[in-house]
């Protein structure tokens, strides 16, 4: 008999329910807007009701739960701070979902999860030694060392997002300057493109990206600067961990070899000699959700 | 019975012997001249001889071999182009052991070795996640991260050491620039005190040191400088693995709060508020060679 888990990934704008056999199968799927519930505890509910509909069609029970979420802490099982969720302060989700369903329930952070989707079942899949880059409203990120994802002492690591590449640069949303993230998720290539177009057109990261694969020059010029500093910030990393594999994740990736190119040659300009041409920077093999409900279903 | 293993650490300048017992006693210690030695087979000669004389005064016999060497190569056993060793290529330092002694070896980073030692005997005992700093000639580092070292895809974690962290900055002795060995290792610490005091007399960073305790502004100074730089980069390097503490070692550590004071200053200033105030900078709790020679021990 197949064994059945529910992979939750919470995000700022939707909520994606899946339930998971062993083989990685989501066999069942369903998506929620995470602004239409006032609190965290409606939002759980209406979660539970999901999985228990998904349990129905299937006909089976589900034996625990598994969640991603902005912000999630491991070993709490909270969400703590999240910038891009409206509830604020530590939401115990945990048990918020145990009170809610009776079933035993793990919390970690999004990408964290979908780091661990992408070694069961993506690009990553047998390696011991990754990252794992989220590229969207923010910048987020797995880190994966002798095959354990590291969650650091406080269950906050790999914020690499929050790594600061240009002293006094960009004003980030964390309130410092210069983080990865004011220079490399969605908005941040926005702004870049104002910048080299002199422009202020209102426009998205994802019509950049058409614009660039259309020879727009000027979206072409976003690209490469997003990714001379991706791969700046990138090679400081490997010297950290050292890994074999970099992997890129979220909607700029769409522009493919417009941007991996040029991170991967900043990537080689800035690395240390030891790891040239020995780090692939490759996109993950996953569909938008499947990474982050794969990896928050194997999480249990 | 007690059970008793060789812990070594080789180093550019001398090579420290130690039997260690299952408790961490080093109760045999010889030293060697490094550069004394023409040729690896050579220098793992003297060390077996060292080793045979050790067994005979304890009247004990070695059970396993641990060494910790400058770019030692846990995975493959082997030292793998050391700038601060004569000796250049890849040597085959864990055959060559098991060649003159027919012991089991194990080799890894000298820093890596010194981490493991801070672990289990000194001022990391206890802790699953913390970043080791060697600060001497170069600036090494050991990353330690859910209880285990991090040795990465190819054996070469951890180089803290040469993390940009000042685009264009100063030319590093491994060809690029901006490094933070070229800000914080101990010739790093002597030519920014040349920058500051203006001159360019012959001067040690241990001298600095004491010139430092003694009131000399410049040396002040000069530290001040240098634990900016070093609690920046230690901010971004947060960020990756989310440590308890960094445990700082080597000469430089001598000056004591001269040096912490404004590391953990910088570090503050440039932690995401999520590690702000939780993350301890501490001066390693061994005598110099013991962290090596215990933690190499600690290997096998």
């Amino acid at each position: 008999m197949s064994k059945w888990v529910a992979g939750i990934d919470i995000g700022g704008t939707n909520t994606v329910v899946g339930l998971v056999n062993h083989k990685g199968l989501i066999a069942y799927r369903d998506k929620l807007k995470t602004e239409d519930y006032a609190t965290p505890e409606e939002l759980v509910k209406a979660i539970c009701l999901s999985i228990k509909k998904g349990e129905l069609q299937l006909e089976v029970r589900v034996s625990a739960i598994g969640v991603g979420a902005p912000s999630g802490n491991f070993y709490h099982g909270t969400i703590d701070h999240a910038p891009n969720l409206k509830w604020k302060g530590v939401i115990p989700l945990a048990s918020l979902f145990v009170k809610a369903s009776g079933i035993k329930t793990v919390v970690t952070n999004d990408a964290n999860a979908a780091a661990m989707g992408e070694m069961k079942y993506g690009a990553a899949k047998h390696m011991r030694d990754f990252l794992y880059i989220t590229l969207g409203t923010g910048v987020g990120s797995g880190i994966v060392a002798n095959g354990q994802l590291i969650y650091g002492h406080l269950g906050f690591a790999g914020e690499l997002g929050h790594v600061i590449i240009e002293k006094d640069g960009r004003i980030c949303g964390c309130g410092r300057q210069g983080c990865v993230e004011a220079y490399c998720s969605a908005p941040a290539i926005v702004f870049t493109y104002h910048e080299i177009s002199k422009t202020k057109q209102e426009i998205t990261a994802t019509e950049i990206c058409e614009l660039a694969k259309n020879g727009d020059k000027y979206a072409i010029e976003t690209f490469n600067k997003t990714g001379d500093w991706l791969g700046f910030a990138l090679a400081n990393s490997v010297a950290h961990t050292g890994p074999e594999a970099i992997i890129l994740f979220g909607g700029p990736t769409a522009a493919g070899n417009l941007l991996i190119d040029p991170t991967q040659n900043s990537l080689e300009k800035n690395l240390l000699y030891v790891y040239r041409n020995k780090v692939k920077i490759l996109r993950s093999s996953l569909p938008e959700s499947d990474s982050a409900i794969l990896g928050a279903a194997s999480l249990v």
